[in-house]
């Protein structure tokens, strides 16, 4: 079997190794994306299963809409609207399955062999991966404690005026937890609008910043029809479900359904149905505050065990929401070196070469996520990940 | 907004409208591809759904594995086994978000913009546009009364040794009806075997033979691991679920699964966990009988119909199993100019050039769905799709 050049640029490794790491009882897997999940409404979504198949077989079961089930639809467009000052028209929605398909289908819509595409980095190993797969180059901006470099951005955009499309996590990035700031998402909007670039504004994290107050996406300030902004109900009700979406302009969102009805034709409709129903019976928003106090929390007992147990010189992030954080060695180590040893003493992270635009370069950071282990898992982690570094 | 090269192999309007037909409640749409909604085991469903969320939740709503939930995995292979005679070994399985995502993630990852992809012709139209939107060249292999004409085949495959792989619908073809007989099946993968080419055998209808018999799929025979199997549960249980399956050579699997990763990174758990449920707690073998039974008795209720109300000229295929019949009108007629015409009289079937590798060739076939209504619906359906054809 000869591969296809684009498939060729994908290192399955790291992701591998995330899935891996997570199997083995004995290791406290801090690598994985996981939400905590004992906060699953399980009685309730197992409520919202019974009772759309009960009403609505049909709606259930046979095949449905590319776009999405209608109600959820409303939904999310009510949503966007209230919580992120998003204006989302009835032609500028698509239901995926998860996010990431939609990041997926962006690239595969616009991108050829060779075509580049910026992102902000480090970044989602998944989005870089799916880029990847539709033969996208790669390049990065680099990050500031406030979002992206902007000059850098510019700059970039200028030397590559057929770039594809820049790709930002503006909220709690994974891997880091920075936010871009209201200021600089202003900013940035500004230079896109100038280059007329599209945006790929990945938000799963968006009402999970720690403090309620959520930023409003660049996608709320568009007067362009230039951001594609994709949510997803993974991280604030539950990721099996598989249920994201895409909110672009209208020539936009035709192409992508074109591009879902080669992929899957359309989202299971079951789980799409849950939310609908869940959201009827139960108030979305008090759990999402649930979240976001134990994952305050959490990141909390994580950065006082980093300080306790870590060596001085290894700075960590401050996340001010979403699921992880990131450390740096600052020593020139290359963390890929130190999984190994990691897992020999039960503990596993992520190392940071993985969210990089370079495979192949060496990177003294580290992934750790904080959302899916109980507090003493998550300090017992940091405990031989602290031991293994003083070494 | 610039669509990749790939992105434009592909017309959305077939598809588009074969969605638009079923919604107008005035139309009898004979263009869907649906099964029966009346015959789905939606309360034995629920249950099984319900179920699945109380007693695993985490399974049902966490993060889960590429390859596939492990019970259905297993199910799968012991069906397989049981069933079709493939000997499916673990790590020759992936389940995937429908088999359609399968077929999309095949082509993706061996096709290179302008790579052959050879397919029996005419095929279902959602597999071809997968292909298309790898950037694939597809070239035709005409069918005949028991499957390809299989010296068309061996002088394609002469012609174009590079070819990606060739695609099969080996039972019940979507959209003539037409299955492979068992000697051309074996006939078909020596010519195979002598030019080492990878096939695609997309076999949903496989169990929904009239008669009951499974013609061992070519995978049966697939002594060298060429052989890339696609299996649904769509047609057998509810296409709502999405689920479907792909058997292959594990290196193969192995590349799947990472186009798996970039795309949903999972297909969703809860549909995976009813169908095991459902299989426990009732008798899928025997609901698989029942569906032959409705189908074979609804065809010929259209062939009867058709019968009484064509003109004589028109000819049609008399199916052994699946969903659909071919009729064609042999009077060099382009039936995509009669969709409009036959709408008007609420009648809607789809226009034969929608399966052919060339969209721009007029074509003088439709395709007609015999699952989704009820009898005297079709009947009513076909009588007045013979008043347009008479006049």
């Amino acid at each position: 079997m000869i591969l296809s050049n684009r498939m060729k640029l994908i290192d399955p490794a790291p992701l591998d190794d995330m899935f891996a790491f997570g199997v083995d009882p004995t290791v406290i897997s801090l690598a994985c994306g996981n939400p905590d999940a004992a906060l699953f409404p399980a009685e309730a979504l197992k409520t919202a299963a019974a009772e759309a198949i009960g009403a609505d077989p049909v709606a259930a079961l046979q095949y449905g809409k590319t776009n999405g089930y209608p109600p959820l639809r409303e939904l999310i467009r009510r949503r966007l609207l209230e919580k992120q000052h998003v204006v989302c028209g009835e032609g500028e929605l698509l239901v995926t399955t998860g996010s990431q398909q939609g990041l997926e289908m962006l690239a595969k819509t616009l991108v050829n062999e060779g075509d580049m595409v910026l992102t902000e980095e480090p970044a989602f190993i998944g989005s870089l991966n799916a880029f990847r797969s539709a033969g996208a180059t790669l390049a990065g901006v680099p990050m500031e404690k406030d979002g992206m470099d902007l000059s850098a951005l510019d700059r970039l955009l200028t030397a590559h005026p057929e770039t594809k499309f820049v790709y930002t996590i503006s909220t709690s990035n994974n891997p880091t937890g920075i936010s871009t700031s209201a200021e600089k998402r202003a900013a940035f909007y500004k230079i896109i609008k100038k280059h007329r670039v599209l945006v790929a504004e990945d938000d799963p994290y968006c009402e999970l910043r720690f403090d309620g107050r959520i930023l409003p996406p660049i996608k709320s300030m568009d007067t362009e029809g230039l951001v594609v902004y994709f949510g997803s109900f993974s991280k604030i009700l539950a990721p099996g479900l598989r249920v994201g979406y895409v909110c672009a302009d209208e020539a936009i969102i035709r192409q992508l359904a074109t591009a879902k009805q080669t992929a899957d034709l359309q989202t299971p409709a079951l789980p799409q149905m849950m939310i609908v129903n869940y959201a009827k019976e139960n108030d979305l928003d008090a759990h999402i505050a649930l979240l976001r106090r134990c994952y305050a929390e959490k990141c909390g007992v994580m950065l006082d065990a980093i300080r306790r147990y870590f060596p001085a010189c290894i700075t960590a992030t401050e996340p001010d929401g979403g699921l992880f954080l990131w450390c740096d060695l600052n020593n020139g180590a290359d963390t890929n070196e130190l999984v190994r040893e990691a897992l020999n003493r039960h503990v596993a992270f992520v190392p940071g070469y993985a969210f990089m635009t370079d495979l192949t370069k060496k990177q003294s950071a580290l992934r750790l996520n904080f959302s899916a282990l109980p507090a003493v898992q998550i300090e017992e982690g940091i405990r031989r990940l602290g031991t293994l570094l003083r070494s």
